[in-house]
């Protein structure tokens, strides 16, 4: 993550001190769209990408792979508007209730995870 | 993760060829009630886990910080059926749709999420 600039605004301490980061400072954000209940993507945030979303209302994330943040519909359109999010019981894992417009997912489907149902062999 | 035994079973290759684990061969498994849309906890699996999740219909992840196999409702009770299992777009996040008896989680709450709300600032 980026170093911090001083003066920068800071993730609320008592917020901060809840998280169990993984090795790269990040913890993997679960987005639900609030009314439906679909699960729509799971995304990583490190403190300064949660204290964003937090402070804006609309979900922003850590990019593994370009190393950098990104807010969820910043150049598809295709926005997130956050309505709650919650920690887990061991503070590793957060879950976001948000509006998603349109497709969350890059490919144009609803959510990420449309089209890869696995063979389950018992029921 | 253990070490393969000759001849135990496999995941499926087509399965696995599919999936991108991190560092330590482990991808999350998001648990969702299938009828309600209820998240209920996040957890991790290997390749092992999944394989034997789709060929059980338990669900069964890798625990970290046991190092060992658990099946989901195993000492609890709160057992785990499910459903289905999809795999995201980019093959590094799983969503099982379960029938999960009472509480998911370990304090008793019925999901993971339920205690942590944080504070949000805009809507």
């Amino acid at each position: 993550m980026p170093d911090e600039q001083p003066g920068a605004p800071r993730l609320d301490p008592a917020v901060a001190a809840r998280l169990r980061r993984n090795a790269d400072g990040l913890v993997p954000a679960i987005a639900q769209q609030y009314d439906t209940g679909e699960v729509l993507m799971l995304a990583w945030m490190d403190d300064e990408a949660l204290r964003r979303t937090l402070a804006t209302g609309r979900g922003t994330y850590w990019s593994r792979s370009r190393q950098s943040y990104w807010v969820k519909g910043e150049t598809s359109g295709h926005t997130q508007r956050v309505h709650s999010v919650a920690l887990d019981c061991d503070g590793d894992t957060l879950l976001l209730r948000v509006d998603q417009q349109g497709p969350a997912c890059h490919t144009g489907d609803r959510t990420c995870f449309d089209a890869g149902d696995l063979p389950l062999a018992a029921q």
